[in-house]
């Protein structure tokens, strides 16, 4: 594991017309405030990335198809600095929200047919200048 | 159109690897605060409701499939008491928020094949003992 990654079970609440399921409350681990929710999607075998966001906390959950996430941590001082993490997460296989703290590179991969989505919820509106960015070949896990 | 719904086209941001689909901003119109997010799914003709908010307003995004959203108004004093007001929002179409002021009633119905998600984002977490619920068969639009 990377240290300030959480993997955090949600739970999904069956009813006879459609299931709730829970995202994130301002109350629960990891929620570093609202700035802004997103979705990206993403095609089976296509991966996006590397991006590492410098100020903002990410809580990302899967909402359709299953997504393979992979996380690379460089930062000095770090217990887990030069460790590779990876999770599948998926609304039906393994339905639980992904906190990546601020510093780490993250990467992800549709791998369920078609298209895939996560939402994530972030502190602050989006600002292209807070993220670096890294080609796919960069870092091998 | 009912007082204080309010219907926001929404970004759906074009890239070859998958789209980025913009929510919701903490600094867009509409935006009352973060307490939860959670999902609800509803499959094709089955209709949930219905519902009255009594202190929240509702940013609902349809993430999957199509829904038809259907709002009544009974609020003493509003320019639009008594008025019904429908639309159908998915991903694909209709990509919009639909902000429910307060005190709306609203039911909705799954108006694609299979099973279709909103997403809804209301500020405060969940409190049963904030809405109303009311049978379905109440309210004929």
């Amino acid at each position: 594991m990377i240290e300030g990654v959480q993997i955090i079970p949600l739970k999904r609440i069956h009813t006879d017309n459609g299931d709730v399921l829970h995202a994130l409350k301002a109350t629960d681990e990891g929620y570093t405030g609202f700035g802004e929710a997103y979705f990206s999607e993403v095609f089976q075998g296509v991966r996006k990335g590397w991006k590492r966001h410098n100020r903002m906390t990410l809580n990302i959950v899967v909402v359709m198809g299953a997504i393979k996430f992979i996380l690379y941590d460089d930062r000095d001082g770090s217990a887990s600095q030069g460790k590779y993490f990876t999770i599948i997460l998926s609304p039906t296989e393994n339905y639980s929200r992904l906190v990546v703290p601020s510093g780490v590179w993250m990467a992800f991969e549709g791998v369920a047919p078609g298209v895939s989505m996560l939402l994530d919820i972030i502190p602050e509106p989006h600002d292209p200048n807070e993220a670096d960015k890294a080609p796919i070949e960069t870092f091998k896990e």
